[in-house]
């Protein structure tokens, strides 16, 4: 797996993908910085006048519930229908899945359109999954055996990856299941890193041979740099700073002495 | 109250309250930055479509007028509504008061719901007190004996804090006034410090034993904050990012040594 | 023009101009960090209700429709209007014009308002002047003598100053042509860099003898600022916060120093 990041990575940087983010209004600035300096090429676009339009030109899109409402959820859905028509890769965010019952019944809407790529937090993707638990806000991280045995039925269900992200990101397709343990505690004290994962995804799946892989390297990616960066940090600010520096300068040596995956 | 800010300081960060701001699209990233930082867990949200159920499983309501439109109006007096219902504290940056009749007419709105804090500049203040006075935009920093009265009319009119922040803070409940001189003049070349502050104070007055103490405690983090971080910056966009890392490492030897408070 | 330059330089942080920012969420909070670091007043406001008000009020307007919707593209038009009918100067940053029917009608009705100055790149402004090509998104740099000539044509159409900004800028009145050589590639790697450069002119042309000075000293800022912050960074992240900092410090001696304009 290791000489596939590697390569994905180098694909990233020459083809320059273009990652189409319907996003929530915290994170836009930090997606958008954190794909250019990945060497993808960001693009937001929300308006029911232009989504489709949108959606034909680009590499792949990312759906992310973060700020919804009636308008954007509109969006994310002619958005992702015409992803689904143009056989596009598309990876879903589901921000506090299972925070409200207007959360759920929009997640309900977009599972339906069975994305390539889900990526959460623990608690997000065993509400997804339909299993009763009341989510603590957006940045819950309660990790487990049960959240892998959501996550493995939601891939089931979907066809399509799902990840875990946390302190060990999980990476499973059906039965198959990797672990990742790179990152830095820092990445939980800077918001929207799980978001600027996401985004990432995108612009691996958008190069790679295959989405599983390209959702691997992506998330190996970013513990990486997230760890070049946690060298360099005083604090979650620093941290951030840094963080886009290391995503500009992560390489092959780099990836060889620290990537953690089994 | 040194003690009462070390300790609000330390329950912040044991208790990591969610705070719910219905902020402006300019500061929704340092917002959520600010809040991670210094313990709390930001949340985003505001649609009419879930709004009031978000307020329900929240410790504390912010509510920021700054990039207002008429459907963000509603969302902030759905919001504000519930969090009466649910006796949980809010509290008001009445971000460009005075600016247009727009802006006056939705904080009359808000004000009739009481809020339990509001936090703005003098000129803000002075707006919202209906001292007639053409606000120059959303960062003057007039200040004077006359915003203080002001805001003593307006704790006495709302029954709740007014904080007129500046070169000095003033927390002011009726006719009791604290006065804080820390800070650095650099915080007022980052956009949204005042939106951040009210943020910060969202979180405490959610662990502080009263409103009162957890507005003082608020912003006295904030100004010693950032006269740690002016120590490390040459200029506003080191300052940010030291203000994260400064947020983040403040502790009680900090507090003491450096806390200016009348 | 380098005393020109200069002078406009103290003139802005003399005079503080209010400039009103109708833009995209990807880069507020950078555009606001930017007018404040180089010494204007930011202001954000969009809501039907108030945004002719808010024009009165103001010493520059600057339109960019990046994340473009059917509401905001009537804020930008309500405001536009407001600025003609005050004689007020605005600025339009045509964000991925050509990427869609729709941006291309919403910018068909703003250039019918005149802008006083338009900022985009090469591809934006070729799409601008209705030279048939196909954008790839929004931060391509196709630089050559095709778009300068589009861009003499648009200048004498709509009467106003076009730049073309890229390793080259090219600012342009008719048929006068300067060209500026400042700048990083960094400047790339970062998002919003452009908008940042239309905010900027916004603040100049708010306090510029003529609107053609304006232009030129807003770009050649932006230009050694990138410079000077080129020398501190280590990567996007950097660059970006040293930036601010270098808006912040740079001086007649910089710009003597590094100006390389002809």
């Amino acid at each position: 797996m290791e000489s596939t990041i590697i390569q994905n990575l180098s694909s990233v940087r020459e083809k320059n993908p273009l990652v189409h983010n319907i996003t929530n209004y915290v994170v836009m600035n930090n997606t958008a910085n954190a794909l250019l300096a990945i060497g993808a090429s960001p693009l937001m676009a929300h308006a029911h006048s232009e989504v489709e339009d949108i959606v034909k030109i680009v590499s792949a899109l990312v759906i992310n519930i973060g700020t919804l409402d009636e308008y954007w959820v509109d969006s994310m859905l002619l958005a992702a229908n015409q992803a689904v028509k143009s056989n596009k890769p598309w990876v879903l965010d589901p921000v506090g899945a299972g925070a409200s019952p207007y959360r759920n019944a929009t997640l309900k809407k977009l599972l339906d359109l069975k994305p390539y790529v889900i990526r959460g937090n623990a608690s997000e993707i065993m509400a997804l999954a339909n299993i009763s638990l009341q989510s603590k806000g957006v940045d819950s991280t309660h990790e487990s055996a049960e959240a892998v045995q959501a996550a493995i039925g939601l891939s089931l269900n979907t066809g399509g990856i799902v990840c875990i992200s946390g302190a060990t990101d999980y990476i499973i397709k059906g039965n198959n299941i990797i672990t990742l343990n790179n990152g830095s505690p820092l990445m939980a004290k800077v918001t929207g890193m799980g978001c600027t994962a996401t985004a990432i995804i995108g612009a691996f799946v958008a190069v790679a041979e295959t989405v599983f892989d390209g959702v691997v390297s992506a998330m190996a990616i970013m513990g990486i740099a997230g760890e070049m960066a946690a060298e360099k940090a005083t604090g979650p600010g620093t941290f951030q700073v840094a963080f886009y520096d290391a995503l500009y300068q992560i390489d092959a040596e780099e990836i060889s002495s620290k990537l953690n995956l089994q």
